[in-house]
Formats: structure tokens, C-alpha cells, sequence
């Protein structure tokens, strides 16, 4: 459950006034997860939209499965911070080793050096610092809610994610795709809701403030990233990501030092480390990876659906792989979910 | 519990070519329920159609709120055939009331006098035969079905009916309007979740198919007197539905006979009324008048997302009147009707 930290982390990376580069060609290497769209660097944007989205949808679903897997094996026997640094170490040897290859291909230029300006460079730890805060509040909001019911209001982080992307953005949602959000976030709780669920509806007011405060850091996190990423368009989205990687790895190296310092020092970085492990570490960077491009050629609004969906593949997934059984409130939130990512492809807001 | 039949066979009443009566100026008298707007004959058609739907709304809440109010109060002691055959009497009874007015006010002409041609009065038993069927069905689908699962399942009729309009009456729903329809179901049904809804996933195959079918009925029966009452639109309504209902009193006759013979013969026709029981005929027959004007001013889809309010307006009152808890289900649902109700008024099919 720990694990899902990772998640949280790599899922920001940010702002000002921001140009929507969807229309414009791309320029610029990708990933190797992504590596069918390299090629079609001048293919129609849409392509490339699709398949980081169609990534990030099914990293993420397997994600889940993975850390469901590893649960079945018994405990975590690893440090979690070395975990979330080993992700991050991985996403900047990754980031490296795309712009090795493009420095091969078409030289060091403007856009693909790895220099940088202090002024380019000083927002780059501002989302990192947004999560740390946010995982900080997460110790102690569970004060006043339970697991179960954490998991229900995390889905808060739709609709922050949704109005910080007008706000910040200043991008416009039509009203349908407003409509399409709303559904989104009780189609996400719908499909979530099991017995215990009616707890949520106890929580005091302190664990709603929290839960609304965790939502907007979150949703702040997640904007800011993109307005860090869409601020120079021109500028190589690996540079870009091995700049947001290197402060993931600084502050997972101060959260080594404060939580597991004896554990490391004792057993080793590496102590406990499975084959499962490595497969979540590898998940966790190409998701990671993923989330950047989305951010980079789609927006927030894609990655929020691309996880919600996930979310719901996973659950299928999960039928076949472990026997879980569906409720009939996952048909219905299900349902709502399919209804929304409906209305938010045919609501496009009128130019 | 069995006097939802009475519900059941109030909303019903039929079809052919129709012409959208909604943007006429109106003629004709009106009920003393909707009194306020008979004097606004010749105002917008708009307010009218406003004022039969929150009467159908507000009617269809207070039901549910005397269903359990007399409950509460033990079982039934009355004769639930005699009970509908008195709430169609008394519909008679109004219609007759509000067309003997409108004969003083306007005399007799064609378009109010009581007299008909075979024609014209051939189709207005088919709605009440359709119900028979359906109310008959009922008693055997409970044998794979138990009735929460059936409450359930219910809501099959959303989309039964939303299909047949589409169909019979040959009206389009723009793609958000369907999407919406979508919504309004799921949303519903969410709404009505609890513990042991999950159970309606065993359903047997039997189960499905006689659910739908009795969807397919219920949806068709109100569709079909939608077409019956706007096949003549200049028709006075309160003599469409003084037909529509000397039928109802007719096959009720018939139910009272094979049904409840003996009790009646023994203990007398009103055996066992209370003013309860009183209370819920009024409320019954005035709910039956409303559903007749909202197919005549404006139309099944209005009719549907009426009733779903009206069951979620009753979830509300109940908890101030019967100390209920509203659960998170029921708030997820709410929030998707409350968005299904909104696109499908912003989704308008261009004309």
C-alpha cells in the first residue's frame, strides 16, 4: 500500500502562459515506450496523443495489478524510499539514454542540451515539493479517516485536477465537459463503493478539509508540471523530464536519510528486493515517463481519464487474474465512466 | 407493497403519425391540480408543461412518502383490486367534474364533447391491457428474481422507454440526450444501491429476458398513450382521459372479480380503508391525472426524469419524516441524475 507512493510522485512533474502545442509538429526524440510514434515525429499530433495515452492507460492498470501480485507474496521486505529512488534514478538513466541517441542523430542543439538557465531550471522542484507536503498530510489525515475511506476521497483529486486546469491553465472546458467531469469523479467513486464505503459520509470536518487540501496539491502538482512542460514547447521533453527526475531523486534521498537511514546503512540499498520489485520499479519509471508525455503532447484533463480508466481495466483485469468479483456498482460507475469519456470527446469547446 | 400496482397502472395510457403539439398555443380546459395554469390557456406552453411536470414530481414523491406511511401503520387491511378500481372511479370523477365546467364556460364542441366514434375509442384499452400483461408477469418473475433485485431492475424501464420513443413515436434524442438517458438509468439505479443489491448480478437468464420483457411492456404501454393522447391534439384532454380511465375501471372490475370476490361479498367494497387509505387514492388518482398531461403537453422522456426525481426527492423528505439514512450510493446517484437532467436539457436536438 506504501508503494502507492510512487505513484503520487510520479504522477507531477508546470506555468505561465502556455500555447497549446497539440496543432504544431513535433520536434524532438521520444521514449522507448512511445518509440512506434518516434519515427512519425511529422505524423499528425493525434497519433502521438493516442499512444502516450494509450500507454500511460495500460502502465497504470498493471501498475495496480503488479502491487496486488506482490501483496500476495507477503510483506514488503524493501525500504519504500529506495524504492521511489530507484524509480527516479531509472527515469533519469532513461531520459539519458533517449538523448544520447537524439544527440547522435541530430547533434547538441538549443532545444536538446542538457545546460540549462537557472530561470528554466528553478520551477523544476516546485512539484516535487507539492507532493512532499502532500504526503506528509497523508500520515496524519488518516487521524480522521480510514483506509477505505481515503481511497474514496481521493477521487476529489478529479475535480481539483479539473478546476486548477481552468484556473492555472486558463483552458477552457466546455460545459458539457464540465458535465463529463463531474461524471468522471461519482463514476470513479461509483464503480470504488463496497460495504464499507458509507463510512466516508462520518468523516469529520477536518479530515474533509484535509482531503480537499490534499486534492488541490495534488491537482496543483499535477497543472503545474504541465505548465513547467508546455512553457517551452520547443524545448526536448527528455531534458525537460531529466530536470523534473533529478529533484525526484534529491528529495527521495532526503526521505532515504530521515526514514530508512539505519535499514540502508545495516542491510543494504537494495535489502529485500524481488523480481517483483524490479518489475514495480520498471512500471513505476515507464508510467512516470508516460504521465510526462501526456502532460507534454495532451494536458491533464487526458491524464486523468487515461488513469480512471485504468482504474476500471484494472478491476477487469483483476477478475481474470485473481477472481475478484465485480459489484454492480462497478457496472454502473463503469457506465458512467464510459458516458463521460463520451461527452468529453464530443464536448469540445466551440473556437 | 402490492399497492404499487396502482402506480403501475396509472401510468399508463397510445399512436400513429403525431405531430409536437408542445409549441401550439393550448385549448381546452385543465385539471384542478394544475388549476394555476388554466387560466394561462393562452401564455406559453412552456409553463404549462413546467407546472404537470412538478406536479407529476411532487405527486410521485408524496406516493412513495403514503406507501410508507401506511406501512408503518401495519399491513394492509383493504383489498388492493378495490383500491385501484377506486383511484380510476375517481379519476373519472374529475375528468367528468372538470369537462362538466368547461362545458358551462365553452359549451359543447367537438373538441370536448364526450361522444366518440370507434375509431377514436378502439386504441384506449390497449395501455391497460399492456399493464394486465405486465402486473400478470410480475407475479412470475419473482420466482428467479427476489424483489429488491426487482426494484432493481426496474429501472430497465428508462431505457425501454427511451428506446420505444425513439422508435414508435419516430422523436429524436440528440447523442447528448441519449448519453443522458444512459446516465438517468445508471444513476438511478446507483442511487438505490445498498447490501444486498449485488445479488440482482445472479439473476438467471429467465430473469433478464422477463425483466426486459416487462420493461418492453411498461415503456410501450406509456409510450402508446402518449401517442393516443397526441394523435388528437385539439382534443380536450380531460375527455381522453375519461376514456383511458373507464377502461382502467373496467379491467380493474375484471381483477376485482377474479381476485377478491369473496372479500368484497363478505366484508363489503370499502372494507378496511382508513384514511390513509383515502389519502393514498387521492393521491394516486391526482398522480394518474398528471402523468395524462404530461404526455399531452409533454412527453414520456419528461415523464421518466420526473418520476426518477421524484424518487429522489423522496429519499430526502424521508429522512426528515422517517429518521432514513441517506447513503454514499444514494449521493453519487443523485449527482449523476442531477447531470443527465441538465444535458439532457442542454442537448437539445438542432432543428
Amino acid at each position: 500500500m506504501d508503494y502507492r507512493k510512487i505513484k503520487d510522485q510520479d504522477e507531477d512533474t508546470s506555468q505561465d502562459d502556455i500555447e497549446d502545442l497539440r496543432k504544431k509538429p513535433l520536434s524532438g526524440g521520444l521514449m522507448t515506450n512511445v518509440s512506434s510514434s518516434s519515427s512519425s515525429v511529422n505524423k499528425s499530433s493525434w497519433k502521438l496523443k493516442s499512444v502516450v495515452t494509450l500507454s500511460l492507460t495500460l502502465l497504470t492498470s498493471s501498475q495496480s495489478i503488479l502491487i496486488v501480485w506482490s501483496k500476495r507474496a507477503g510483506k514488503y521486505e524493501y525500504s519504500v524510499t529506495t524504492a521511489n529512488f530507484s524509480v527516479e534514478a531509472l527515469k533519469c538513466a532513461l531520459s539519458l539514454a533517449a538523448l544520447s541517441r537524439i544527440w547522435k542523430r541530430e547533434g547538441v542543439t538549443e532545444d536538446n542540451r542538457l545546460t540549462t538557465s537557472f530561470d528554466e531550471v528553478s520551477v523544476y522542484p516546485i512539484p516535487a515539493l507539492l507532493y512532499l507536503v502532500k504526503n506528509l498530510l497523508q500520515y496524519y489525515i488518516f487521524a480522521y479517516v480510514d483506509a477505505p475511506a481515503y481511497q474514496i476521497l481521493k477521487n476529489l483529486n478529479i475535480i481539483s485536477t479539473g478546476v486548477l486546469y481552468r484556473i492555472i491553465l486558463k483552458r477552457k472546458l466546455s460545459e458539457i465537459q464540465w458535465a463529463a467531469f463531474i461524471l468522471l469523479c461519482a463514476g470513479c467513486t461509483t464503480a470504488q463503493l463496497n460495504a464499507s464505503s458509507d463510512r466516508v459520509l462520518q468523516t469529520p470536518f477536518q479530515g474533509w478539509m484535509m482531503a480537499i487540501i490534499m486534492a488541490l496539491l495534488s491537482g496543483f502538482a499535477g497543472v503545474y508540471t504541465e505548465a513547467i512542460i508546455k512553457k517551452r514547447p520547443s524545448r526536448n521533453i527528455n531534458v525537460q523530464n531529466f530536470w523534473l527526475y533529478i529533484f525526484g531523486m534529491i528529495f527521495n534521498l532526503v526521505a532515504i536519510c530521515v526514514q530508512d537511514y539505519d535499514a540502508v546503512m545495516n542491510k543494504g540499498f537494495f535489502h529485500g528486493y524481488s523480481f517483483i520489485t524490479v518489475c514495480m520499479i520498471l512500471n513505476h519509471a515507464l508510467s512516470g515517463i508516460a504521465v510526462s508525455m501526456v502532460m507534454k503532447y495532451a494536458d491533464n484533463i487526458v491524464k486523468v481519464y487515461s488513469t480512471s480508466v485504468a482504474m476500471l481495466l484494472t478491476a477487469i483485469a483483476s477478475v481474470f487474474l485473481f477472481g475478484f468479483h465485480l459489484s454492480l456498482a462497478f457496472f454502473l460507475g463503469s457506465t458512467v465512466v464510459s458516458v463521460s469519456v463520451y461527452l468529453h470527446s464530443i464536448g469540445k469547446p466551440q473556437k
